[in-house]
């Protein structure tokens, strides 16, 4: 049985695959970052050779506005299907710096789990795929289907360069599914396949008061001070509670069928289990709603930094000119990132202090998406999940937003796969990211068997 | 005459006399980040050899917690008073660095002004002193009155040091007034002597929802955010005009008497002025008070800087675990810092949003303090201002805060001449900071007019 071989083979080279991912990791491939720009061209590079070296073909690294993607293929398998495999090998900034127990890209493994930044988001899940694929080629010398490997490096700061690629259509888009490779289980005991993913506008809003930094002494008391302005219009754009008012922000919300949410209800998620689990002395959101609607399936608005004034350790009594706020709102079906950040800019206007002028940017927005459940791939995975980790998994949705699968879907035609096997308490995007080295294995051993499921 | 001739060798020594100030400019002593507390050190062995070159005697770099003091004497005008002379070395951060026209620390003359950080605030001023006393001993051989020099090096961060020099007491402390020589005349036009300075509470108020940094697509939604609840708080602080909430603020403050507002009135600030001067689309504050007694007689409440979350430039989509807000408080006659502090923190703890946890930390704080405007040394420095510019100056006072000027009245029981030569639009405590050189050479002539005028 080639899924058998194969299998076997990436248990006997559990360790050069974990060394492998370690490499990997070492590169601090941040995308946001303009310094960190020939590092995403390093881990394109080394994913390339990767590539290359396990039996793939066509290998590519395509370079175009931000940072390149990697395109390899194997095309072999007459008569089967092709599917598109996406993950990302760039990372989320690593501050706050001092949050981590060891660097961040330096991997160390610790009860298990091997801790950096990317870990698992996303550089342990392409290696499953990449190591999956090494396995079938190095064990059998062919894929059971047709595989094009499409990697990028702007998954965490927008994606611009993929959106073109994907726009623009390119042969080597042609598939039959998408298995997308950047998502988590619903929690250890509990293997899962995502069907929806929240969509996101990422914006930066900027007020500025005076031409020029002020001293506090002088001038405060007459001086209009732009963070206590921003303060005002943060505390207008959504409530202590968590309830935006920003007219017509909620107009396109669709809510879930009664049998999905009823679903999601005996996940056991209540108040105070997901208050343990983040640390908080209590959630917040709109009371209506469970804890997994407003996650899953409600929007949201959070402030990510105010940059502005001063920061440091110590005192500076500066009325600063100018400040900003990064803000972002995760959408959900129907919302549309572009109407959304009309009507965001428009509130911002109206609801800003009027001592202060406002530039609003878009960095970037991507639409919600939701992928069918049941369709023959969605069963092919399942029935792999079920295999490896002897569990059949659940359906659940994600609150994050993975861009490229709303363009997959409306540009290429596709449905998607949403499987990936990190786990909550992976810490994405805060120090200490992490990722199960079991999972890690057992995410190789399902892609194989997925792989093979679907001739 | 004694004061001819200083000033004629004040005169003849001008370029001199600006070298050696744009030596002292070219030490970044910044007093509030401890990576220039050498530099502070440097700044202070400095002036303590300038000091002894121009023939002060007892000349010491007094060291103990923080950055160190220096003193000197010439006590050998017996039958004559005794001024302590007090200035500070230390000086504000830089940043924000790109809003500099040439390097902070190397000190260029454009248009007839210096620019460098600290040339007005308050190194400028120190050496008009210095160089006064230098002119006097050169010339003469002996000053007109005795002199101490106090010079501290954490004015811009807090001053704990000098403040328990002056508690714990000390002989060197002796002196019939002060002269505190860290501020500005009223304009160009219009030199004035201060009577009046407001006190400050600097503060930290940190909150903190999440045990630790969070996905903001995980978990937005039901995740509380500490800088979405932060702005709720400081909106709750103050009002977007500038009206502060805090039960009991305003419980102490004294108005002026009317005469006093009434001569303010005439110097001609109208929110019109105010609002071109600062370059802001209008100004705030409280309705019922003109500008100049929003900025001198009436408290205020500011946020200079949020520490938290991601502040780069791009897109993080971080929940971070916690934030803070600097905040300082103006305070005025007869607030206490002590009181004011009790008030702020209740409040704090009271308007916070119930998804955090607070914690508020009082950085430093400084009694507000008038001075009479009617002593023989007012008005010899009035008549020293007189002689120099050609116009008599007018009292006003100073919205900004000398931590020093309390605690010698309190202490050594001494009334203080607060007379310095800095003008509107040198940039204190902001990007391009700049001292006209004619009014640093018009000061040296005042310090020695002045000194001989007390005799």
């Amino acid at each position: 049985m080639p899924a058998e071989t194969a299998r076997r083979y990436a248990s006997q080279h559990a360790r050069d695959f974990e060394e492998s991912l370690f490499e990997l990791l070492r590169i601090p491939s941040i995308s946001t970052l303009a310094e960190h720009a020939a590092d995403c061209e390093h881990a394109a590079q080394w994913l390339a050779s990767k590539l290359r070296e396990s039996g793939i073909e066509n290998v590519a690294v395509i370079t175009g506005p931000g940072r390149p993607l990697v395109y390899g293929d194997w095309l072999h398998a007459e008569g089967q299907p092709t599917v598109l495999v996406y993950g990302h090998y760039d990372v989320q900034p690593v501050d706050p710096i001092d949050g981590w127990e060891s660097p961040p890209f330096d991997p160390v493994v610790r009860d298990g789990y091997v801790y950096a930044r990317g870990a698992v988001d996303d550089k342990g899940l392409v290696m499953t795929l990449v190591h999956a694929a090494a396995a079938c080629l190095s064990a059998n010398g062919s894929l059971p289907v047709n595989i094009r490997f499409l990697i990028e490096g702007e998954e965490e700061s927008g994606g611009e360069h993929i959106k073109q690629f994907l726009r623009a259509g390119d042969e080597r888009l042609q598939a039959d599914f998408a298995h997308v490779s950047d998502s988590a289980f619903f929690n250890r005991d509990t293997p899962s396949i995502e069907t929806g993913l929240r969509g996101i506008l990422y914006t930066e809003v900027k007020v500025t008061a005076n031409s020029h930094d002020l001293h506090s002494g002088q001038y405060g008391g007459a001086a209009p001070n732009p963070l206590n302005s921003l303060a005002h219009l943060i505390a207008r754009l959504r409530d202590a509670e968590g309830i935006i008012s920003i007219p017509g922000f909620y107009d396109d919300v669709v809510t879930p069928d009664p049998g999905i949410v009823e679903g999601w209800s005996r996940l056991g998620v209540t108040p105070d289990s997901l208050s343990e689990e983040i640390g908080a002395r209590r959630i917040i959101g709109e009371p209506a709603f469970t804890p997994l609607e407003r996650m899953w399936s409600r929007p949201t608005l959070d402030v990510h930094g105010i940059p502005g004034g001063f920061t440091d350790l110590g005192a500076k009594t500066v009325i600063p000119a100018s400040a900003a706020a990064k803000i972002s709102m995760r959408l959900v079906p129907n919302q549309r990132a572009e109407r959304i950040f009309e009507l965001f800019e428009r509130a911002v206007r109206e609801l800003a202090p009027s001592d202060v002028t406002v530039e609003v940017e878009q960095i970037h927005g991507d639409d919600p998406v939701l992928v069918p459940g049941d369709t023959a791939p969605v069963r092919a995975a399942s029935e792999a999940v079920h295999e490896v980790w002897g569990k059949a998994p659940v359906l659940t949705r994600s609150g994050g937003s993975i861009p490229v699968v709303g363009l997959i879907q409306e540009r290429l035609g596709l449905d998607t796969v949403l499987l990936g096997y990190g786990l909550p308490g992976d810490n994405l995007h805060a120090p200490n990211e992490r990722f199960l080295l079991d999972q890690f294995h057992k995410g190789i051993q399902a892609n194989i068997e997925f792989w093979h499921r679907l001739t």
